[in-house]
């Protein structure tokens, strides 16, 4: 009951990390988008493992295939569904968790809802689910191009390093570098510093800033479905996901309403804020300025070393590091928070087509 | 499309703020549940306004109605309507912004998007609108109380007021002062800046921090309906709030994965964790450890002082300060919080129903 | 979980019988339809008890209460909740079944599943709930008429006497009896076989049938939402519905391909079909043709003699013929196949918004 | 938004008659559950296309394959993909139609709807699409073994011929003759007239009855999703079907209440109807009795004739009989109804688990 997200642009998704194959269906997709199938593949191989030193070195090709809803290279109107065939299915590496809980995994709270559990490579909890949001996202990204929505996330922090303020970043510089920080300076400090947390055979955490450029006013909806709202939940169902906020967020806190009000002005005919606390939403839908939002990631619970633990039995055991794993999740991350973006923002965009007779 | 919560145990609720009334329909509560009136309003005497010097002075008895699905005494399986009936309705404060945006409000958002609101006293964007998740909040507190299941909020945070961690705390202190921080010294200097805030005719923000007890392990979905994903949203869907975080949270992006595992250990015959980074969930389910959670709320948009806005013509305006407002909105919120946290525990208890054969 | 009907246009009733009142939220009227409360207490009064002698003589105004969503006479886009108190509530007259199960009333059903129930006047399983499904139709009518779809039920059988076919009849002369079939010879013999059955103090079943003209091309959704797949869960979750049927319905069975099947020709640049065996629906699909269909009531459960039955005890038991109920239900019946049928055209005439890009 | 069906055992079909592949996801499928492959499959050949004589000679082995949700043989309550590859693939039969609108397709409602649509073989409004209901239905149907529930349809009437009552039938019998009539009297006449209906290059309509056994008391719900409105959503979403009918059905229309009234009486302890008229249904909600109820299949469209239509740019066009096609569905039909109704029964033996406390 929880593998499907949006109200019109419906995805589910399905899959093992070490099943026979991962994938995503989309019900809802309106007829008529020209389905690039070049750039879905791009979007996902932004997010695939092994493409830098910093990251796992497991590899997969994650060479995506559409099964259906696409006819002569336009959607039909009918489910979209596409598959990502698993490849490198080192199952070994697992079997020693069969029987043992990893530390701040999954392992121990499936085992207790479900009574059984694909445990070869964190079966249906491992982050390879993302890759199918990425598939999906990646078609709600080329609708959105054709409404002009943009949407840039990128690396703002790992462990205690920050970029500075997006305002003063060139987001077009994102990819330039393989921690995707568009500052080159904070970049190349990030990158050393997971390097060496890496040669530590240890994890680091780190924030995923997201920009939105150029939304329509009148997105979202008031009450529980706030466009804020959405975002927070899609960013937390992502793996690893420990924090959201939005415009001024936790700062927020320590602010005065004559601080943090932003004033109405007329620039030129259309409507604009002189500040933006309110991250271009407000009552729970766009306004027009800039949204702006900031996820924090916790360090990969995977680390190259042993631990204690208990295993089925009850028993103390101790799980050793094995595997390839990354030593900070962020830069893979950045393509899967512009994809959750992608779905909510397009599914608001349809829900929006009948807020007004 | 948005005024609905809850999959299994569902709630719609409706109403204006200078409407007739306010109300919800609780749709799925099993039947056999004993509806304890008193206990609901008693819920709703902690929100409602003008309850102590630090709060809005407008006046509402806010006295619930219900209408269907209660019979001698019990829930009946059938729809659970409450409804609550404005009485002090002072439209007349508010013919100032029928024409004009306040800022950081939803009248600007609301206009574009529908092209037609209910602008006295915000209409539906009105926090008064909680009252109602509050009532059936109520219901699923007695709900949980029978499956053992306890949830506390206070204030932890206001403007730069910080109240200790929650472990060192006594949380049945929390109703012991007005501003509903159980450390009483932190709560009289919470209450003096209030105090400042409000003789300035401004706001400020604050935090309110959530501790769940006593959760089953097994609560919460993976993938998209993650319990921290729901417990996110549930939070960011209540007025004025800017971020959310659980466990570890944002400093949880310093840490290293050595320092943020939490090792498992046998105690006496129950699984535990040493630490509790995770918050109490791990792989998005519940593990049985304390769940806890924070809020951020920005300050009140609505100040007692003169701000330059913009009409719906277009033209610079002043909006003034008028009618009757909380100076800090995190007292009146922590039973909402409760309340939202409430409903989404006792969804997936529900829905946990039928995990397994 | 069932008391919500509708994707977008989304209603939730609520209400027993013989509880404080009856009523319905609307979750998804978009905003600036005119609403016209008059029409909405009109079609109410359609359906009530006691508007002639051969419908019940129980007495209610059915008095319709606009709570929220409406402001100067137009919806503004959120939840628009309606009450109808109940006031002729003789709930003595149900005290001798608060523990015997009525033959073919849903006593028993609703005992088993639910443990308890609100018995007085079948409390939620009455057919007093689909007044609220009426109010609401009203407000999906009103839609409707600015799109130019127009919905005209009528009574086309009673017990063996049947009106000729609906391409027959003048369709605006429903309303000029009390039985509600255009057909006046055929609405006298109808009324005097209703008023012999009610004197033997006994029911009759009935049809209705429903055409729906003006539907634009494109209106219901392939596979599991088709468009005569909604209309039926609609019919057939009025009470006392037994079988459903469209365009050639079950008279199809007989027919071959050759026969059955419905031409295509060029109609002055529209494409029309030359017959109409397909019920103005292909695939799931509207086509524009005429959309009808027929919906069968089974005579009424309750007769005015005694019956054979057992208590909650097990024990045989006989129940008695009291209260003041219709000998035959379709006369009432007429407005409420058309309240449903509107919801469900205006729901998807606001789901076909996303179809195309 | 359409492709979707059930509310906690929820199906997502997607897929193109001639396209790659066709396929359903599973989500909510308690974990814990054997999964029988061959099972599956052999559900999978009762629908098949060239199974025997009477049916289409396409040939299509619909072999289906597993891709995630089962773990050594066991369901682990993550989503069940399903894909059934399109083999014979005989695209060039269907580019006369790429442009024409068959009669009583949805071509031409498709096109409408949504300005493109892949045509070969009818793409997604082709009753292939059945094929994954039916896998989807096979798993349903091995969870409902295991609560006793049994489910079987039969072809009771084709053309004129019909089957006596199913009370006087042996319902074991059904699979031992290709038109899937128990009475091999019956049987025997029904596959002359469909031999003879496809010498004269035609088809013929059918009933399909369903009979289902052991249900226990409380499955259904009040109000909007009533069990039997549920089923008739099912059955009603087959393709070809245009009337559905339970219990009394359209004969209930003759009858008065005295006689159509299912009187209580206590069987050794249990409570049991004297006749059957509710069909197992009574307020929504299974009374314990068998459920049994009719679905009317119009002549399938296909002929192998010539027809008068018009084409795309709505000029007359001819078309002629070309492809590979069923004189008769009912046969073929027996698998798909079965199919639905264990959806059905199993969402709501699951939605009553949360009916009670």
């Amino acid at each position: 009951m929880s593998n499907t997200f949006g109200k019109i642009f419906k995805i589910t998704t399905f899959g093992e990390s070490h099943g026979v194959a991962i994938g995503v269906t989309i019900d809802g997709c309106p007829a008529g988008l020209d389905i690039d199938e070049v750039f879905i593949q791009s979007e996902l191989d932004r997010r695939k493992p092994g493409q830098s030193k910093i990251t796992t070195q497991r590899k997969e090709a994650d060479t995506v295939k559409i099964l259906s809803g696409v006819f002569e290279g336009k959607s039909t109107g009918t489910p979209i569904a596409m598959v990502i065939e698993n490849e490198d299915q080192r199952s070994k590496d697992y079997s020693h968790i069969a029987e043992t809980f990893r530390p701040s995994h999954a392992d121990y709270t499936y085992d207790a809802k479900y009574g059984v559990r694909d445990y070869r490579g964190g079966g249906r909890s491992s982050a390879r689910e993302t890759a199918a949001r990425v598939a999906a996202g990646a078609i709600a990204k080329l609708f959105l191009k054709k409404v002009g929505i943009e949407i840039n996330a990128f690396v703002s922090q790992v462990g205690d390093i920050k970029a500075p303020h997006y305002t003063t970043l060139d987001l077009s510089k994102t990819e330039d570098n393989i921690v995707r920080c568009p500052d080159a300076k904070t970049a190349e400090a990030m990158i050393a510093l997971i390097d060496e947390v890496r040669q530590d055979r240890d994890t680091i955490g780190g924030l995923v800033t997201c920009v939105i450029k150029n939304t329509p006013v009148g997105l979202g909806e008031p009450v529980f479905d706030k466009l804020h709202a959405e975002l927070g939940k899609a960013m937390l169902s992502i793996n690893a996901v420990k924090g959201f906020e939005y415009g001024s967020g936790f700062e927020g806190i320590r602010l005065r309403g004559s601080q943090h009000n932003d004033e109405f002005y007329n620039d030129a005919g259309k409507i604009k804020t002189k500040t933006n606390h309110s991250g271009g939403i407000q009552g729970g839908i766009s306004n027009g300025e800039d949204i702006y939002f900031n996820v924090a990631f916790k360090p990969v619970a995977t680390i190259m070393q042993d631990q204690q633990t208990i295993n089925k039995a009850g028993e103390e055991a101790t799980v050793s590091g094995k595997g390839r794993h990354d030593p900070c999740v962020v830069p893979r991350a950045v393509p899967i928070v512009e994809a959750m973006a992608a779905l909510v923002l397009l599914d608001f965009h349809l829900r929006n087509k009948s807020s007004k007779i």
